[in-house]
C-alpha cells in the first residue's frame, strides 16, 4: 500500500509509526504487528501503533528513529506492508529450549535484531536463551561474524591496537589514559567504547563530558588520522547495530553472559581492524566475575582470538575494590584528568593504568617484555600523554574544561573513627545508578576513603551527587536500605 | 511537574506518552525513562517517549491507553514524574539466575507487571526466567495468589463449574459445546477464555466470530444470571491482568512454562469463584506435551488445588491429531455449530465433547459416575444444549449466523491417492498462524480427511484461507518449506 511519509517528529527509541485505523484494517494490520516501509533505496521494518486523530489515512506517521533513516522529504510516498512474522523467532525458542544454534542460524537472529524485525521482548528472550544454556566456541564465533557481517567496518593503516576491560569495578576508568599513553608512542588505537551495561558509567559516558562521541566512520578516520587515536561511542558508528541493541535492552537488567560479553568486546576489534588487543579481566569480591570465571573468560577469550588470527593478551586484575575516587560520569573525567595532569592523582587508578598501558606496549613490540610500564611513566611524566589526551578531544569537538558535578547532594559520614574493610563494587554502582548515572553526566559518588584507610569520627564516607532531587532521594533510600553491605567497616 | 493533558488517539497496546523535548530535560527524562502520571484518583506509569513537534512543553499526550484509564477531560493538569527503576527488575534477575523468588517478592513482580512499572522486555526476561529455572510448588502457589491479588473479583452464587484445556489440540473446540451442555442442567459456568497463545485460536477469538467476549464484570454477572453461563475474554475483564501481559508477550515467541501456565489456569479460575474444575491435558506425538509432561502437569495441578480448596479432576487425553475440521475462528465456529445443531458433526469433537462434558457432569454431582457422558449426550440431542448457546450468544450481542471464510484461499492435493498417518498439531497451527490467525478471524485451514483415511488422486487434503494476499503467501511459503512434515502418509 502506497502512504505519504510524515514526520511525527516525536523519539521512541526504536522505529515506530502510526497508521490510521481504518487504512490498518484495509491493510490487516494489528496492533504490535510488524510494518515494512519501503522509500526509494532504504526500507526499515517498524512495529505499528493505530492511530484516530490527528492522522489522515493516506498517511504514515513515522518517528524520528524512520525518518532520518530513509533519508526521504516529507510528503514522499512509501511502499507500506505487513511484514511477516521473522522465522528467527523460532530459533530463539530453539536456543531458549537448550539447543546448540547452527551457523546461518545465528546469522538469521542477529540480522533481524539488527533491521528490527524483533521486537525488544523478543531480543530479551534471545538474551536470555544465551544467558542461561551458554554459546559453544563454536556458537560464540559464529556470532561474532554475523555481528561484524551486519556492521559496518573501519579500515585502517599501521600498527592497530586495542584495549578493552570487562567492567564491574567502579570508577575504574583507564582507558582514556591508556590510549592517550599509547597513541602517544605512534600506535594507532582507535577507541570505540560502549556505554555502561550495569555500572555506573562506560568510557563513551565519560568521554562525553568533554567531547562528543558520536561520529560517523568518515569522521573518525579523519580523527584518527590526526591523532593516532580516537575516544568514539561504538553505538553511534553502525559497526556493530545488533550488538548495540542487544547492550540497551540487557542493560536494563544487568545481565550479561559469557558469550555475548565476548562477541560484543572482538566483533568491534574486529570492525575496526585491530590486531593486538590487551583484555583486562578484574576479579574479586564484589567484581563482575570471580577468579574462576575471570579463568574461563580468559580460555573463552584465547581459544576465540585463535580463530580470528588476532594477537590477544588476557590480563586478570584485583577488581575487588573500586578504583579512583570518582564513579559517574563526570567524577570519573575529573580523576583521568588529574591522573594525565599529574596533579593530586588516585594513585590506584595511576597504577592500574600505567601497568596495562606497559603491557600493550610489550605486546605491540613498543617495549621489550617487562620495560613497557617504565616506558609509559616515562610518556606519562614527559606530559605528552596529557597533550595528546588534549588534542584528541579537540579534535572530537571538545575542550578540556572544569567540570561541575550535580547541584543536589547527600554526604554519608562515620558516626564515630572506623577503618573501611570492604566497598562493594555492585552495591556503589547501584546507588550512582539510581542518583542517575549513567545518563545523568553529573551524578555520581565522590569516595573520600578506600579500603583499609581509616576515617576519622563525623568525616564524610562519600558523597551522593544528582542533578535531580526525585534521583537524589531514590540514591538515599536505595542506599539507606543497603547501609550495612555498601561500605564494610572492621 | 504538572502539565496538561492531552489525548493523542493513539493505541500502541501499551501505555505510551510523549513529552516535549525541552520537558524532558528539565524532568530529567531520557529515552524510555518510565513515567508516572497522576490525575485526580487514578495514577499510571508508562514509557515516555520524547517529542519535538505537534505537542507543547506544558503538555503531556498520551496513546489511548492512558487516556481512558486516567478518566480526565483533554486538557486536565495532570502531575508527571520520573518513576523510579523498580526494585523487582533485581528480583527478575535473581529468577533468570536459578534462584527460588520469596512470597513478597514474587508479589512485587507481579504488582509491577500490572501497573506497568516494567517494561515489556523485562517480562520477558521474567518469563525467561521461569521458564528457564521452573518455579517449586510453593513458589507456584504465591504465583496464583499474587495474579488473583493484583486482579478484579467475581461473587457468583450456586454450584460454580469450570473447565480448561491446556490447548495445543488443533481445531479442539469443546469449550462453547461443553458450556452448552452443563449450562443446560443449571450449573453456573463462568467460562473466561483467553486469546491463543501458541495456536490458531482460543476460545474467545472463536466466540467472538459471532458475539461480543469483552465485557466488565458488573456486565458478565447480568450475564450469567440470565444463562447461568457466559463466554468471555479474561484479558478485558482484569481479573488478571498481569498474567493478561504475560500472555501477549510470551505469545510471539510461542513458549509456556509448567508454573505459568498452571498460575494463569488456577487464578482465573479462582477470581471466578469457581469451586468444581475439569482440566483436559491433550497429550502425544506434535500436541503440547508428551504423556510424561502431562502426568507432571497432572500432578502440579493437584498437588496446588489442595493449596486453594478446590474439586479439580484432571484428565489426559489423545492429543496427537487435530480435532474437528476447521482450524482458525470461523472455521472452528462453524465445526462447534454443527455438533450443537446436530448436523453433519466432526465425529471426533462430538465425541471428545461429550466424554469432557459428562465427566464434569459427574464431578458436580449432576450424574453418578460412569453416568456423565449419557447425560450430556441427551441434553445435545434434545436441542437444550444448542438452544441454551444461542440464549448465551445472544445475550453478548451477538446472533448465530451463518459465517463467512477469507476470500484468499489454496487448496493442497495429493498427486495419487494416498493414506493420511499424521497431521502435526503444530505446524497445521503455525501454518495458520502464517494465515493470519487468531487475530484475522475468517483466516485458517480446513481439513477434508484425517489420519488414517484415504484421499483420491488429486482429492484436497486442504485449503488455507486468508483475508490478506500478504498472509495467504507467507502461508503458502511456510508450507512449501515444511510440507513433508504438515501432513504425513503411509
Amino acid at each position: 500500500m502506497r502512504l505519504k511519509l510524515k514526520n511525527f517528529k516525536f523519539l521512541a527509541g526504536k522505529p515506530v509509526c502510526m497508521i490510521h485505523k481504518d487504512t490498518a484494517k484495509e491493510l490487516g494490520l494489528h496492533l504490535g504487528d510488524r510494518v515494512s516501509i519501503k522509500g526509494k533505496n532504504r526500507k526499515i521494518i517498524s512495529i505499528g501503533d493505530i492511530i484516530s486523530g490527528t492522522s489522515n489515512k493516506n498517511e504514515i506517521a513515522v518517528s524520528g528513529e524512520i525518518f532520518s533513516y530513509l533519508k526521504l522529504k516529507k510528503g514522499s510516498i512509501v511502499d507500506v506492508e505487513l511484514a511477516p512474522t521473522p522465522h528467527s523467532i523460532e530459533l530463539i525458542r530453539k536456543k531458549l529450549n537448550g539447543f546448540r544454534l547452527k551457523e546461518n542460524e545465528i546469522k538469521e537472529i542477529i540480522k533481524d535484531i539488527s533491521n528490527n524485525a524483533l521486537r525488544e521482548s523478543e531480543i530479551a528472550f534471545f538474551i536470555s536463551g544465551v544467558y542461561e544454556n551458554e554459546m559453544s566456541l563454536e556458537e560464540t564465533k559464529n556470532l561474532v561474524n554475523a555481528i561484524v557481517k551486519t556492521g559496518g567496518r573501519l579500515k585502517l593503516r599501521g600498527k592497530v591496537v586495542d584495549k578493552h576491560c570487562i567492567g564491574g569495578v567502579a570508577g575504574n576508568r583507564t582507558t582514556p589514559i591508556i590510549v592517550s599513553i599509547c597513541a602517544a608512542t605512534g600506535l594507532i588505537i582507535p577507541k570505540t567504547s560502549s556505554r555502561a551495561i550495569t555500572s555506573a558509567a562506560g568510557t563513551a559516558d565519560v568521554i562525553e563530558t568533554l567531547a562528543k562521541v558520536d561520529f560517523s566512520v568518515n569522521d573518525i578516520k579523519k580523527i584518527i588520522k590526526k591523532t593516532n587515536s580516537c575516544f568514539v561511542w561504538g553505538g553511534a558508528l553502525g559497526l556493530a547495530p545488533a550488538d548495540d541493541k542487544i547492550i540497551r535492552i540487557e542493560r536494563a537488567i544487568k545481565i550479561d553472559s559469557t558469550a555475548q560479553l565476548v562477541a560484543s568486546i572482538l566483533s568491534k576489534k574486529i570492525s575496526v581492524d585491530s590486531e593486538y588487543i590487551l583484555i583486562d579481566i578484574p576479579y574479586g569480591k564484589s567484581a563482575k566475575v570471580n577468579k574462576n570465571q575471570a579463568e574461563k573468560l580468559k580460555s573463552r577469550f584465547l581459544d576465540l582470538s585463535g580463530k580470528f588470527d588476532l594477537k590477544l593478551k588476557v590480563v586478570l586484575t584485583d577488581g575487588s575494590e573500586p578504583i579512583g575516587n570518582g564513579i559517574g560520569p563526570v567524577l570519573e573525567m575529573r580523576d583521568v584528568i588529574k591522573v594525565l595532569k599529574r596533579t593530586d592523582s588516585p594513585k590506584d587508578l595511576e597504577e592500574r593504568s600505567l601497568m596495562l598501558s606497559g603491557r600493550l606496549l610489550e605486546l605491540a613490540g613498543k617495549a621489550r617484555k617487562g620495560e613497557g610500564e617504565q616506558l609509559a611513566k616515562k610518556i606519562l611524566d614527559s606530559g605528552k600523554a596529557f597533550k595528546k589526551f588534549e588534542q584528541i578531544i579537540k579534535v572530537q569537538e571538545g575542550e578540556v574544561k572544569k567540570l561541575v558535578v550535580g547541584k543536589y547532594s547527600y554526604s554519608v559520614r562515620v558516626k564515630k573513627k572506623r577503618r573501611i574493610k570492604h566497598i562493594n563494587n555492585k552495591l556503589i554502582n547501584s546507588l550512582a545508578r539510581f542518583a542517575g548515572c549513567p545518563d545523568d553526566k553529573k551524578a555520581g559518588i565522590y569516595l573520600y576513603k578506600k579500603k583499609n584507610q581509616t576515617l576519622k569520627k563525623s568525616e564524610k564516607i562519600f558523597t551522593i551527587y544528582a542533578e535531580s532531587k526525585e534521583k537524589l532521594e531514590h540514591a538515599k533510600k536505595f542506599y539507606n536500605k543497603n547501609k550495612k553491605y555498601v561500605v564494610e567497616f572492621y
